[in-house]
């Protein structure tokens, strides 16, 4: 893959938010600013903290094809990296995520029922910088 | 259609770009930073330009299905407009977007091949404010 390091880059400066795609119950795409990743695995997979009961969960349980884009302050870089979803709710990939102050949101903590996670597997990308395109693909 | 006055507000701040969503050619929803529209026809039409040779216009040339997605600075509220997507090349929508300064990157003006239309209806949307969402359709 050429441009790793823009790439990781990218991804790891400290947002707050980025957008992320879905396919609604009518094949439309539709996107949505959502919490940055709270966890990243190699260049391979992205975990999000959400509510079990959104419709991005039920838009994903529908159909797992997924977009995460990443987009920097000045907009002049950009990533959108392209894979499936797998929605999680077992304890140990919960715990992986949870941060103290969640119970805000989420009052049974880690056993709350409408706290779930999103794990996202990159599969491949298109990496916009110096006005030009590259797609790649992540093994 | 309830809070149309907060979707209006979310459309028209002065951004420079928003967020476009189309299908890839193996059904992915992909999201790309886009220049902001150039023009509005009521909550119904939006007309950007874009470069005839891009990925975006190849896709919809394929899947008219899309998304525009506009989020406001502090991202507490942000509108998804989910419709379907023209690609537009005659003279007449041209000049109805073309700006000085364009011809910086369509040396050819109006008639450079490279420059077109997309002209995005909306069919309907999802606005997220005050921590919650409401779906909504547009006549």
């Amino acid at each position: 893959m050429n441009n790793l390091e823009s790439i990781k880059y990218l991804i790891n400066q400290n947002y707050d938010h980025v957008f992320i795609s879905y396919l609604d119950f009518d094949g439309n795409p539709v996107t949505k600013a959502m919490l940055a990743p709270r966890k990243m695995e190699g260049l391979k997979y992205l975990y999000f903290s959400t509510n079990t009961s959104s419709n991005k969960v039920a838009a994903y349980l529908k159909n797992n094809r997924g977009s995460v884009y990443f987009v920097d302050k000045k907009y002049f870089k950009g990533v959108s990296l392209i894979g499936t979803v797998e929605i999680l709710t077992d304890n140990k990939t919960k715990e992986l995520i949870w941060r103290d102050g969640d119970d805000l949101f989420y009052p049974q903590g880690i056993n709350d029922p409408d706290f779930c996670v999103i794990k996202f597997t990159i599969n491949k990308g298109r990496l916009y910088e110096s006005l030009k395109n590259e797609d790649f693909i992540v093994d």
